[in-house]
């Protein structure tokens, strides 16, 4: 998607923060994408590390958390909601769509759209969690953009876990990462998109796997730009040069996990909230 | 602990169910004991499916939902309340006895029982969820039964994804379990507490890798057998020759570990209800 050259640069901007949530810690991705591409913008973050993963859970139960969740961005005064979780993003856009009254956009469609920009056999590779791949949201996404596109799709469950233990560089890793990824290979994808906030993270690991017959996708990117579109056209954007915020709240107390997205991410989030749901 | 003999014979019983909850599935490992030893007695099992896993939550929030998963378990009537789970166990039994108007147990003090009668160089290895090894409970329920037992203990946080995944058998899960069992090993233990429900699962693995070097307990036949005592003491036996009836609700639609748990503990949990939380 082109970005939006108008963007950012009206004098008196509009300060309220963009509302960015997931189930834990893994849209910091997300996040640290919109940080790079719209500075000036303020950003309240909501992990419900209370709740994690989404990833295994049933449609119904994702849908009320991210409602529950957003209701709480907006009483932070969200101008806008991204959903950095792309199980959420898979099973309850809709619902958020529906019900909340300011745009809200998910990683699918920006993920589809980075991985048809770089795809040239046309054979995409779509990895996330079990929640994610049972929907379909990246098959029809990416179809809506390109329908004769071929697409092979595999749950990875056990990644999220290993992420989040910090086994970003180990042989077991690796040996899960390639039960999951050889039959991808195999079928003859040329582009794998990373289909989990958290996935970045093994970027590296998955990199060296693969090495350059595939090439790797994520959303984080391509929401950023989306998100400069949104703004630009709604009129919503912060003030020029006076340097957005970053709020991080939890529904659970931090663990380490959080010390190494900061370390990955290079991304300082400071003192982290604590806010209560279910 | 010795077995109470004078239980489950009164002609009048009490037909209440116990009421048994684990943050998943994992606690059916209790279950399956508390059948064999009970049968006659009716078990109504909570599965906090929605909000699982607790095992790297805080004690707060692992407090809560245990509170209010019980309070579920009262509106069913039951008489007793067994935490098969060994991170509530760890961190919640305290509030929940103080809270609730019925006996509550829990499954560090039976699996302690348990190290303590088979070591026999006094030195117990001990593994659960993070949150059960932070907080010490196996511990100082070790140390309450034998001063001066020496314990080895680890978190094994990849264990519990591993067991959902159904990787029952497998070189990366072998690869795993001695990652976290070799410093245990070396450190010189003659006996390992599977402090964790889902744990009993990888028996089969964790004896074939430690062969009988190390003895494997855990907390569920002693478990069922304080329960008998309990239920003994309190004059709360089931009639007997009644057969119970074992009803499992989940507060999430349950997934394919479910069907694992069937296969691993022959147990036939029949329709499944929805319970709904947070």
């Amino acid at each position: 998607m082109a970005a939006n050259s108008e963007a950012a640069t009206t004098s008196n901007g509009d300060a309220r923060p963009i509302g960015v949530f997931d189930s834990g810690i893994g849209g910091l991705t997300v996040v640290s994408a919109l940080r790079r591409l719209l500075p000036d913008e303020s950003i309240y973050y909501i992990g419900d590390t209370a709740r994690v993963p989404y990833g295994g859970k049933s449609p119904t139960t994702v849908q009320r958390y991210s409602l529950e969740i957003a209701s709480l961005l907006l009483r932070e005064d969200a101008k806008t909601i991204v959903v950095a979780c792309n199980t959420a993003s898979s099973v309850a856009l809709e619902a958020l769509q529906a019900h909340l009254p300011v745009t809200v956009i998910g990683v699918i469609a920006p993920g589809a759209e980075a991985a048809i920009a770089v795809t040239r056999n046309g054979h995409i590779g779509v990895i996330g969690t079990r929640a994610t791949i049972k929907s379909g949201s990246y098959e029809r996404a990416l179809r809506a953009l390109t329908p004769d596109v071929r697409v092979s799709a595999t749950a990875c469950p056990l990644l999220v876990p290993l992420i989040e233990e910090g086994w970003l560089a180990s042989d077991t890793t690796d040996d899960v990462l390639m039960h999951y990824l050889q039959p991808l290979l195999d079928a003859g994808i040329d582009t794998l998109v990373l289909g989990c906030t958290h996935y970045p993270l093994l970027r590296p690991a998955i990199g060296r796997l693969l090495g350059d017959r595939v090439r790797l996708v994520d959303a984080a990117e391509n929401c950023a730009a989306s998100m400069r579109a949104l703004l630009g056209r709604e009129k919503l954007n912060a003030a020029a040069g006076e340097g957005g915020r970053l709020r991080v709240a939890l529904t659970d107390p931090p663990d380490s996990f959080l010390q190494i997205a900061n370390d990955a991410l290079q991304l300082d989030v400071g003192e982290v909230e604590l806010r209560t749901v279910g």
